[in-house]
């Protein structure tokens, strides 16, 4: 593994995060509003407050957690195309599902009340790693929107661990973390790994498009964002200082 | 008139703007891409390049502008649903045609050679006035779009003049410049007007919904635009500095 | 002005509407059924009553008038595709909202009581200023379809004003009244107003595609219009005899 | 099969059509345009021309015809809901489908060249009887179309025989001749009768809706067709002229 | 007639029908589940209870029965496109509306009790009179669902007779019954009949595309499908065996 | 780890696959076709032959794989509505594909020829693991339909290796293999292990709905798969004999 110490194409070691810079209270309407910036990859995220929930949740003294995501037409070059004129497309919809489910492993849905938090990541410039930086975010936004509210028992908090996310994958034959985009058209195997400030895995999800992957690799890989997400909740605390929701 | 010293909800007088901001490149993809601020109406306009023109232009030698309008969800308390799901609403479409036709009366699309600039005005924050701080904000990134690409004659700019817009209404029997919100909500008449900075119009729409207007109400509903628009060319001209286009 | 006396490609004077013919009651299912003929321009106005209310109106003691519009595919040479195998399109929503607009500027629809009256304007021949003439021809459809029901106070009429809607333009350089599609193709500024019987603004929507126009050729359109809308009102009102429901 | 003496609720006697009127270049854009009118139902059938063919069949050396088929939403009490905010529903499709099919069987489409005639029925007034009075209406429309465009080989007439279309069905136990809307609903079997002039048949669809029907009763039903195509063809001979292209 | 002694392309006889084969119980979740093989059109028929009815049924102590029918993409060469993507083409329209309609014939949906039978006809395998094959499956299907549910009144069956299907059609000038693909492909003249068993018609079905048809052909056509029909409800009556329902 | 040795609530062990049957040349108009039963989960995979490429491969000498999944609306209890009448769901998406990018890891598809192959995998029952059934199912109708064209090198086989799917989870706090519907519903953490029959990882997706997983249970689960893989490997080898494609 002595390959470790040769830098990417953007001067960084394999283990080594893309700076990172957290905005909360971009915007004013919802009680949630992150700007995250991971490089040059930018998401809004806000998180914003229903007093309703779905219909298959009524009157079950619960609430619920959604997502959407989605990336403007300028974030990316050649420009893309705005998705309402058609249909959502699959990779969309398996990031907002991934998004959701990702906030909902550390959310008692009970203690937050009958309300819905609607979380909307908007990708601004997308430069790699939109999914993950939407989460690692969302999380901060997903925090502010439960402090304004009234909780149905202000003792039990809803948050019972925080959560953040980041890609790890193999380029040019090693692992390495925060892929930005010119890293991620290169990799032969691109995972992306959602774990708790505790520690505990919510996601694991490793793809070899025409490649496949040893033991060996997926334990270095896993290791790597082990290390990433460390890092990222650290920053989370210090953007949330005493909001911090977490023991 | 005299109850035009008297001052509005938010402590502006009858023919004062909201404290106007731009900032040109804010994200990078996109040649043009300027957020601009009317006091809390936030949005960011990109001007993207294709080199390609709609099917029915090609080969003539010209070029195309089109326009994207879109509001974030997270950009309105409550929360506005995303289009994407459904189709794309009344308002919408209103809207994009407008910010289109507008830019595409400034410019000469055969010395702009044969391609596409793309606006998108994606709304992050909606305080009213969105539409026509979208086109004062996409001017600005039409001119950035422009100066990107290799024109057919260089000694013939394509913009032949610049274009601002700004909303007029009668709020509580008088007539008000540059609505926020609140006032947009009370409003008896409504009207967007686009003038080019030479003080020709480009587009005036007025509208009475459950309410009418006389000939004198439309002359000084038209007099507050234009003090209004001269502001804003001023605040583009600055902006722009040395890449001012215009003569 | 001299230019004024110089006819037009069809041998109208400058300030000279086309020929309008009014047939009531062309077909029975709705109460309200107009054919309005402007020139070859030709639209079946319906006006439909339905005794319920959209659902943010349940309640509230109030009803509601709604339209739409529509162009039959053989309106057109060459055919018009057929919308409903896709989407509305932008020119059509702008449209029926128009028309539901100008409408309900002169209904008090408090005193219409609670249920809906559904405007349908669809085109059988389309030659220029389908939406005025749906809108002359709608209002109408509407007296019809409003004395078909029972009022909640007979005493209290619903209708407070009469409306009508023509186009005006710069065509070759002058202001011309009530375009054709021949004209509407070659016009410079092209302006739709929607005026009341006693003489106000519901609507002005002027728009120089490509093209600007200046104070005093807006105030030289303004009063082509106004004199349009006179003998439209005066047309509308011999049609409805002695059912004019106004004064 | 004394009951045939009895009258319907209409004044008609069993084997009697309901009065037919047939009005040619009721519009000018299409070449061909008929309105045509059996009791209260009323269709504007227009026949466009289009010098395209669908792409299976360019190169092919011949000629397509289609139909399209929709109820205004003023057409009926209560008001039809538009299609084109949804999607074309199973009836629509299958009547274009029915009389796009009937027009096919009486045209020599290699005859025709290669250009798309398009024909449009919408149902300004509906009360029963609406596609079989399409496909009659839209014949003479065809004829029109035809006699607009240049044959490959004027001598070789792509209309190879006429085509006209009623309904029977079996009403108060006995069975009638062109069923209205009253009786369309209280009718046990329903049978749309598509046939030529010369006495074939095209299409017969007979359709017992909770109900079942026995040979006899079958060749009732088609004898009662028989007579009433045959009156039919008669009216649109009259209405055609000595435009009639057959024999 | 001579000419029917003359064998088909696969062998067969003008009059009859292909090698059936009904296996019962294909799949579990569904009440009822039939695989049913004519020949190598293969068509997997479920019945499935709901224990709700449409809206405009609610209270009205009665049953519905509903039907859908699909291709899979696999069932023919080349692969047929899935529906999903787009919308239902009007050829599956018209037949779930068939198929739905002749299982209405023949059950008496207010002694079903207030639910819904809702019928899926997936084609795993076409070649040629998939409809018909529906039908005749998805009877039995309908069977074991309606012995499956608790029926308001034991002594009163739903089921009032049986129902089949078949197709006939004129290939190479004489009337052959139960056309396969090929068969079909060549028919001048294509008929699809659903009778009960007790020998009255539910739909008969006759079309001429490019081709018409005369009264004794009409005729023989009938003869042919009753004959057919009589054989098919042999069949379904030894699969069902005890659990028959009818007299 | 003692719990190991508890059966399962149908009496498997824990590492215990369910019965698997897979059957060939199911239907006949697809090259592959395969009947795949793990347990009551029962899909039908065909793969069929289209000769031409998707529009961003043509003339790169190069072929593709893609698939689609679907659910029979009878495949479930209570019946699973189609998804035609509306947008395919986000569940199908993901589903759709990861089976391709699976079947994509194990081709070389420059070996394949220009032409696509297409799988479906249509699900006619419903129990548990569908998505992994349709991959281990799909390569061998993959394999059959490669066997059915005509390589542009006889001598070059496109398939490089096998592939097979299995899921794995925490039931009841201990890791199980191959997860019946009961079980899936009440898993803790749900995976999804794609893997090579030589032993490499194509894909895993571990999921912690509402809950979260330790390293140590991250390794029971892919040890368990593993296990899993390497039988279901060998029953698709005993399946194809020695039309087994690989070395």
């Amino acid at each position: 593994m002595k390959k470790m110490s040769v830098t990417r194409h953007d001067g960084r070691k394999a283990d080594e995060l893309r700076p990172l810079k957290i905005k909360r209270k971009f915007t004013r309407p919802a009680p949630g509003s992150v700007l995250i910036q991971a490089g040059r990859t930018t998401v809004l995220c806000t998180a914003s407050v229903d007093e309703r929930v779905p219909p298959w949740l009524v009157g079950k003294g619960q609430g619920w957690v959604t997502a959407e995501y989605s990336m403007l037409p300028g974030s990316t070059s050649p420009r893309k195309s705005r998705e309402r004129e058609g249909k959502t497309d699959g990779r969309t919809t398996e990031i907002q599902r991934l998004i959701g489910r990702s906030l909902r492993a550390v959310i008692d849905l009970s203690a937050l009340g009958e309300r819905t938090i609607a979380i909307d990541c908007d990708v601004l410039e997308a430069d790699g790693g939109t999914r993950t930086a939407s989460i690692t975010g969302a999380f901060i936004a997903l925090c502010d929107a439960v402090r304004s509210v009234k909780l149905p028992d202000p003792k039990r908090h809803p948050l019972t661990d925080s959560v953040a996310a980041v890609s790890v994958g193999i380029v040019d034959g090693r692992p390495v973390l925060d892929l930005d985009y010119v890293e991620d058209v290169d990799a032969a195997v691109d995972m992306n790994v959602v774990m708790t400030g505790s520690g505990r895995y919510v996601e694991v999800q490793g793809t070899g498009e025409e490649a496949t992957f040893s033991d060996d690799e997926l334990a270095a890989l896993l290791n790597l964002a082990r290390g990433g997400i460390r890092q990222l909740v650290a920053l989370q605390k210090e953007s949330l200082g005493r909001q911090w929701p977490i023991g």
